[in-house]
């Protein structure tokens, strides 16, 4: 029998990876879907038809679809006693503020996609200023919302894995801008749901080669 | 003594629109002080340091900012008997979706803003398909969720104070595309909130007018 909670995912994607750690954080038992965007499935192409994009959540039948609002189902719907999102409006406005800007401002995609030094100059450097607004809100507090792992958290941890392959193909280093996001990121490592949800960074380079070489080509 | 909410708007803008008709759904009594955008004030540069934009809302002190974070604020605050959103997380999901899809897609200020036939000509058909996408979802509802007036109402209607000006400055006939869309805008409009926070399409029509003088002068 189907499970009851479905996620249409692409492995390497890090909006994807969202909602694979916010699932794990919430102990959801869940069937993980890998689609081929070269040539998506029917169940991805009905359940998500405006956008056609993973990940979409399926569950009882029903879908959620864009990683953000996916995170906020979950945390809404499993799991009352470890939110993600604090009960307290302005806490959550102020995460929900966070996430928004990563969302804008946060493009790793841009610099592995850009294929002249110009444009891989100017996306790493809208990056790092982006990153480096992350470090400063961060400051010295263990996580985004302070003591414990939560939204914003889970909006930002999954590029870390993406940061190898962009120092090896890119010569794109973070931690030398970022120290305290690094550190931050090592210890969203020790989460389980984290662990279990980024991919292995050497795989995140191949792909990330892969996906340059068929770019050169088009 | 100065009011506990405190709205830092610009009349013409959609996005502040949001704002003042989600506080007024609520009944909450506000402030609303106009920003001169050539000159912002030292209120609106300290509350929203990130992006530096209006809509801001500040209660008792504390700020939130972006336009569709501010009406989940206001939501979670104020009014418990009368919510924007649904309180079933799928339903909340939905209207989450369609309020993001309306920040992505649909912006008819880039239309105002276009200053070739070409430009123009690409802008307006974005904003239609955009358009018809929403009318589409809203089908033979009175509003998007249902039979009551609630946040994809809230995100969406703003835009049509600025329907008049477009369809004389840019030939730009929406009523002709999605009369389903327009019918629904005038059912909104019957509400007091809608009605309060919409400024008059003729004024909008000005501002548009000085808008495009100035951008053709640059």
């Amino acid at each position: 029998m189907a499970k009851e909670v479905i996620l249409l995912n692409f492995w390497p994607s890090p909006i994807g990876m969202r909602a694979t750690i916010a699932l794990r954080e919430k102990g959801v038992d869940f069937d993980l879907r890998e689609e081929d965007l070269s040539n998506k499935s029917p169940l991805l192409l009905e359940t998500n038809p405006v956008h056609k994009k993973i990940p979409v959540l399926i569950h009882n039948g029903k879908p959620v679809c864009e990683s953000l609002i996916i995170v906020q189902y979950i945390d809404e719907t499993w799991g009352p006693d470890s939110p993600l999102l604090h009960s307290d409006p302005h806490e959550r406005a102020h995460a929900r503020f966070w996430a928004d800007y990563v969302d804008k401002k946060i493009s790793l995609a841009r610099v592995a996609r850009a294929l002249t030094e110009e444009a891989q100059a100017a996306a790493k450097e809208e990056n790092i200023e982006g990153l480096k607004v992350m470090e400063g809100e961060l400051g010295d507090k263990a996580y985004f919302g302070g003591e414990r792992f939560g939204y914003v958290d889970v909006s930002l941890i999954p590029i870390y894995s993406w940061f190898y392959g962009l120092e090896k193909l890119a010569n794109f280093s973070i931690g030398e801008e970022c120290p305290k996001l690094v550190a931050w990121a090592k210890r969203c490592m020790q989460r389980e749901s984290v662990a279990k949800s980024l991919p292995d960074p050497h795989k995140v380079y191949d792909f990330l080669l892969e996906l340059r070489k068929q770019l050169q080509a088009q």
